[in-house]
C-alpha cells in the first residue's frame, strides 16, 4: 500500500518499477472511489487516466516538460501525485480544493481550463513564444472533436521542431455523455481494425520495433493497406495508436518513443472510462461522470430523495409531455445526460439532437431549423452559452428565429465553481436585439413560460437553476404571460427579483410579517414597464436582488427606467458585481459567504 | 452582351450554352469590376466565384436545391443572377442593397451569414428538420478551417441520404489574407500532386468517366497510390476535387454528376481569387479583398489622402516602432491586410501570428503567450471578437492575464453594415473580472494607452475606429494615465463621452462657444469616480454619450454610481439600444441617420 497522503511532489514515480506503478494505480483508484463516494465529483473519467497520468511522471522529465489537462475535470490523479490527496475530503468544498486545474493550488497547474479545448491552444502560445518546457496535452475524445481544439490542431499541424506539443488523446469512446460527430465515426473505425482487436499479444510481440516501422518508415502506399491515413496526420501530426491507455507497460514505451520527437504528436490511447469499479465501468450514460455522493456497495446516490426533482429533470418530464401534442426538436451540445433527456432520447430518437461538445454549431443549427419553419429547443448550460455568445447575438437574434433556449444551472452553480458558475447569460442576452429574457419562480412557471415561449416568434430564453424541488403533479398545459406579479403587497418597501429566489424572499416577508411589496420579474427583458410605473408611484425603496454579475442586468434597467422617467425611489442593487469570481463550495455555503443565504436576504428586507 | 439589369430570376440560365455562360461569365466580371471600382466592396472574391455561381444555377433545379453563401460577401454574382444588377449603384450604401445575404433582399437569400463559418451548421439544421430542398453551400478555404465549420461537418458527416448538403469548397489559396493553418497545408498538398498540374487537358481526356472510377470504385490500398485519404473523407464526406473552379464545362459535369449522390458531398475547387482584373489578380496581401472606390486603370484608390492614415496604420506604425525597443507578439485572426501589418510582419517575422479566421484559437493561444511571460498584443475587430467571448471571459479574464488587446473597427463600421457593426465589445468586457477597457479619442492617446498597457499586469482592451485621421508625426513614447481628462470647461451642462466623439463634441462646443463642461472619458472600466464625484458635485446635467450598444457600457455605470451615491444630476443617454440593428452606409450617413451627426450632437449640446 502506497501512503497517497505523503506525496510531497511526484519525484518518486521514477524509482517505482512497474509492478510498483501498477499497485500505485490499484492503491490510488481505491482511494478515487472512497473519496468521491463521500464528496461526490467526477469519478468515472479520472478512473479512465490513472495509468496515462502516471506514465507522464514516469517517463517525463518536469524540467523539460510540462502538463495541460484539458477541461480539468480529468486531474484528480495529477493532484493526488502533486501532494494533494490530503485534500480531497474538501475537494470541491467551499475553501477545500477545486475539482480542476487551480494554478493558486500547485506550482504544477499550469493551465486553468475550465471550459474544454482550450488546452491545443494554451500550449500552442506557450510554443510561439519560446517556453522551454515541451507541452504535453491530455485531452479527451469529446473536447478533441470542438471547433476550438480543431482550430488549436490546425495552428500547431504547421510547426515542427522538438517544442511541438505532445498530445494524448484520450479516447474512452463516451466523452460526457456518449460523443458524438463523424470524426467518432472515424476513431471507431481505428478501433475496429484488426490491429486494435487481437494488439494484446500482438503489440507485446512485436514492440517497439512495430512502432517505429509502422508510424514513419512504411511508404504511404503501403501503410495504407493496414489502415487509412487519418485526420491528425492530414494536419501534420505523427500519429500514435490507437494503444490500450489502461496498460501502463505499453504506456510507458510509448511515451519514451515519443519523448525526443521532433513533431507534434497525436497519442490515440483507448482507455475504460470508470475502470476499476464496477458501476462506473457499466455506465453508459454517463451518471458516474459528474456525481454527487454514492453508496459505494451500489453505486446509488446517498443523497437522492424520491419527493425531489431537480429543474432539469422536470423541463426534460415537460419536453416529454409536449411532444405529444406537438413537434419539436431539441438541441443539446453534449448535456443529454446532464440535462436528463435520456427518456425523451428513447421515446423520441429523431427528435434529440446531441451535437457533442459544440456549442456554437449547435447555436447556428437551431437556426437552420427555425429558417425551417420547424420548432427548436435549444438547452445548453448558462456557463457554456458563452461559447456562442456571437451565434446567439448574429445569427439568431439579428435575424429575430424562434428558438426557445432553455439555459440550464443559471445562477450558483456549487461544486464546480468559478469556471462553471452561470452569472453571465442574463448580461449575454439583455444586449441583444428580439430576445426575451426569463427566469420562473418555481417549476409550474417554467412550464407556463415554455408553453408561452412556444407560441410567440422571437428567440426566448428561460432560465433555471441548477436546484431540487418539490414534486408536484404538474399542469404541463399551464401557461403564463410575461407580465410581473404581485406575490405579497406592503407599504414600507419594495422588493424585485426573479427565479427561485423571489420564493425564498416571499417567504421570509410572510414568515416574519414584513410590510413589504414583493415582486416577481419572471420576464427581465423586456421588463413590465405598466408595473415599473406603480412601483415608482409608491415611492418605496425598490431592492432588486438578482443572482448574476450585474451588468446591464435588470438593476441596470430598472435605474434607466427611474431616470428616463424621473422617478425619486431609491434603487437598491443586490447582485454580484464584475470584478466577481465565486469559488466552489456548497450552493448553501456560496449564498452564505456571498450574501445571498436567507438570513443575508433578511438582513436586506428589513434595513 | 447580357443585359445583365434585364434579369428578373435565374431560370433564364437553363437555356444558354456553355458557350454562352463563359460570354455571360465575362460579362459579369467587366459589370463587377466596373460597379465595385464605384462602390467599392468585396471585390476579389466575387471575381473568383463567377463561373460556380454561374453553374450552380445552371445544374441545380431552384425546386429541389438551395443554395447557402458562407460569410455572404462572395454573393454578388448570385445578387445578380437573382434580379439584383440594377441595385448595384446603391451597393452597400445606404438605403442600397447589401454587400451580404439579406433575407430582405430576396427569396433566394437563404442564410444570412455576415461573420464566417456558419453555412454549413445552418444547412445541418434545415436538414435534421426535414428541409425538402437540398442544401449547396459555398465556402471558402479560410472559413471552412474556422472551428465553427468544423463543428458543421463533424456534425453533418454522420449522416447519409439525398438531403445532406453539398459544400462547395472554394479554395483560392488565400483566404482573406493568405489562409495559414495545417489544413492549408494538406490543401496545398491536394493541389500539388501531378493529377492538378496537368489536370488540364488529362481531365478533358478521360472525364467523366475517370471522375467516378477514381472517386469511388478504387479499393483505397490502390488509391492511396495516387493520393492520400483526406480530411473530409475521415469524416465521412464524398470528397471529388481538386478541380479547376473557373472552367464553367467542367463545373457542369462536376455538379451534375453529384446533384443526385445520397451522401454529404465536399467539392474541392481550386479557382483565381480576383481573376479577369489584373490588379486582384496580383494581388497577395489581400488589398482587393474588400476595397474602397478604386481607378479601373491602375487599381489605385481612389479616394487615398497621403495626409491621412487609418487607425488601424497609425496602430501598425506604432507596434513597429514599439517592437524596436521590446519583444512582444502581435497575434491576428486573418486580419493581417485588414490591421495593416504587412510591414510589421516582414521586418518580425517571428513576432506576427495570423491564425487565419480562428478568433477564439488566438485569444486562448494569447493566454498561453501571457502565461509565459511574454508581453502580446491581440488584434482583432470588435465585430468578431464576439466569436471569442466565452475564451476573453473565462481563459483571459478570470486568469488575469495581460494580454494587450487592440479592438479595431469599434464603433459604426459603414458599408459592411448591421453584420459587422462595432456595438457589442463595450457590453461584452465591461462584465469581465480584471479587464480594462479603454478607447482613445485621437492616435495620440492610442499610442500613451498602448504605452500604458504595456507597463501594466491585466488584461488591456484599447478600442479604435474604422476612421482616418490627419496624419502627424508621432512621439511613440507618449504614455497616459486612465483618468478622465476635462477638454472644456463649462457651467450649464456636463458632456462625457469617449473615442472619436469626444473631439467632435468638444471642437463643437468650442466653435460655438457653449458654456459647457467636456470629459473625456478614455478609460470606461474603470471609471474615473474621482472625477465623477466631482462631476456630479457641480449639480448639472450629465450627457453620456456612446458610439455602442448600452448595455452594461458607460452610461449605467454612470446611472449606478449616481445612484450608490446618493447624486442628484440627470444623466441623460445617448447611444444604440439593445434592439437597434444598425445597416450599411457611408459612416457618415449612418450618424446622420441615427442621431450621431454633428448637428444631432449640436442639438443635444444646445437642448
Amino acid at each position: 500500500m502506497f501512503d497517497l497522503y505523503n506525496i510531497k511532489d511526484p519525484s518518486f514515480i521514477k524509482t517505482l518499477t512497474i509492478k510498483e506503478l501498477k499497485e500505485l494505480a490499484q492503491d490510488i483508484r481505491t482511494f478515487l472511489i472512497e473519496h468521491i463516494s463521500k464528496t461526490g465529483g467526477h469519478l468515472s473519467s479520472n478512473l479512465g487516466v490513472v495509468e496515462i497520468t502516471l506514465a507522464m511522471y514516469y517517463v517525463f522529465d518536469l524540467d523539460e516538460f510540462q502538463f495541460l489537462f484539458d477541461v480539468g475535470h480529468q486531474s484528480y490523479v495529477h493532484k493526488i501525485l502533486t501532494g494533494r490527496a490530503k485534500e480531497f475530503d474538501n475537494l470541491r468544498q467551499y475553501g477545500g480544493i477545486s475539482g480542476y486545474i487551480s494554478r493558486e493550488e500547485s506550482e504544477y497547474d499550469i493551465w486553468e481550463s475550465g471550459h474544454s479545448s482550450t488546452s491545443i491552444s494554451a500550449a500552442a502560445g506557450m510554443m510561439v513564444s519560446g517556453k522551454e518546457k515541451r507541452s504535453v496535452v491530455l485531452i479527451g475524445d469529446s473536447s478533441i472533436t470542438n471547433g476550438v481544439s480543431f482550430e488549436g490542431l490546425n495552428f500547431v499541424g504547421q510547426f515542427k521542431g522538438e517544442k511541438t506539443p505532445i498530445i494524448i488523446l484520450n479516447d474512452n469512446k463516451m466523452g460526457i455523455s456518449r460523443s458524438v460527430g463523424a470524426l467518432t465515426k472515424a476513431f471507431q473505425n481505428f478501433r475496429g481494425t484488426k490491429f486494435v482487436r487481437h494488439s494484446k499479444n500482438f503489440m507485446q510481440k512485436i514492440f517497439p520495433n512495430f512502432l517505429v516501422a509502422y508510424g514513419h518508415r512504411v511508404k504511404s502506399s503501403i501503410k495504407a493497406l493496414f489502415q487509412h491515413d487519418n485526420i491528425f496526420e492530414t494536419m501534420g501530426f505523427d500519429y500514435y495508436g490507437p494503444y490500450y491507455g489502461n496498460k501502463i507497460e505499453v504506456l510507458v514505451k510509448l511515451f519514451k518513443r515519443v519523448e525526443n520527437t521532433k513533431s507534434p504528436v497525436v497519442l490515440h490511447l483507448l482507455t475504460q472510462k470508470g475502470r476499476g469499479y464496477k458501476p462506473s465501468e457499466e455506465d453508459t450514460s454517463g451518471n458516474f461522470h459528474g456525481v454527487g455522493p454514492f453508496d459505494i456497495k451500489t453505486g446509488k446516490p446517498l443523497c437522492s430523495n424520491p419527493d425531489k426533482i431537480s429543474y432539469s429533470a422536470a423541463v426534460a418530464d415537460y419536453l416529454l409531455h409536449k411532444r405529444e401534442e406537438r413537434k419539436f426538436y431539441v438541441i443539446t451540445p453534449a448535456m443529454k445526460a446532464g440535462a436528463q433527456l435520456e427518456e425523451f432520447s428513447k421515446t423520441y430518437p429523431e427528435a434529440l439532437i446531441d451535437v457533442g461538445i459544440a456549442e456554437e454549431h449547435a447555436a447556428v443549427m437551431s437556426c437552420g431549423i427555425a429558417l425551417n419553419h420547424k420548432d427548436v429547443v435549444l438547452l445548453m448550460y448558462s456557463t457554456f452559452a458563452q461559447r456562442a455568445y456571437d451565434e446567439f447575438l448574429n445569427d439568431m437574434a439579428r435575424q429575430d428565429l424562434k428558438v426557445i433556449i432553455g439555459i440550464d444551472r443559471a445562477g450558483i452553480v456549487g461544486e464546480d465553481g468559478v469556471t462553471h458558475q452561470g452569472l453571465y447569460d442574463v448580461s449575454m442576452f439583455m444586449a441583444m436585439p428580439n430576445v426575451v429574457v426569463t427566469m420562473p419562480r418555481n417549476v409550474k412557471e417554467a412550464i407556463g413560460l415554455f408553453n408561452y415561449a412556444f407560441e410567440q416568434k422571437h428567440p426566448f430564453v428561460i432560465r433555471y437553476p441548477r436546484l431540487s424541488v418539490k414534486k408536484e403533479d404538474y399542469d404541463y398545459s399551464y401557461k403564463t404571460d410575461l407580465k410581473w406579479d404581485i406575490l405579497h403587497d406592503g407599504k414600507k418597501k419594495i422588493v424585485i427579483s426573479y427565479g427561485e429566489d423571489i420564493n425564498r424572499i416571499n417567504h421570509l416577508v410572510m414568515d416574519n410579517n414584513l410590510d413589504i411589496k414583493v415582486i416577481n420579474a419572471k420576464c427581465i427583458k423586456p421588463v413590465d414597464e405598466d408595473m415599473l410605473h406603480k412601483l415608482f408611484k409608491d415611492n418605496l425603496d425598490i431592492l432588486v436582488i438578482e443572482q448574476v454579475v450585474a451588468s446591464g442586468t435588470l438593476y441596470h434597467k430598472i435605474l434607466e427606467f427611474k431616470e428616463m422617467n424621473g422617478y425619486k425611489s431609491k434603487v437598491i442593487k443586490h447582485s454580484f458585481g464584475s470584478e466577481s469570481k465565486i469559488p466552489h463550495g456548497k450552493i448553501s455555503e456560496i449564498y452564505k459567504h456571498y450574501d445571498f443565504s436567507d438570513d443575508d436576504f433578511l438582513k436586506l428586507l428589513e434595513e
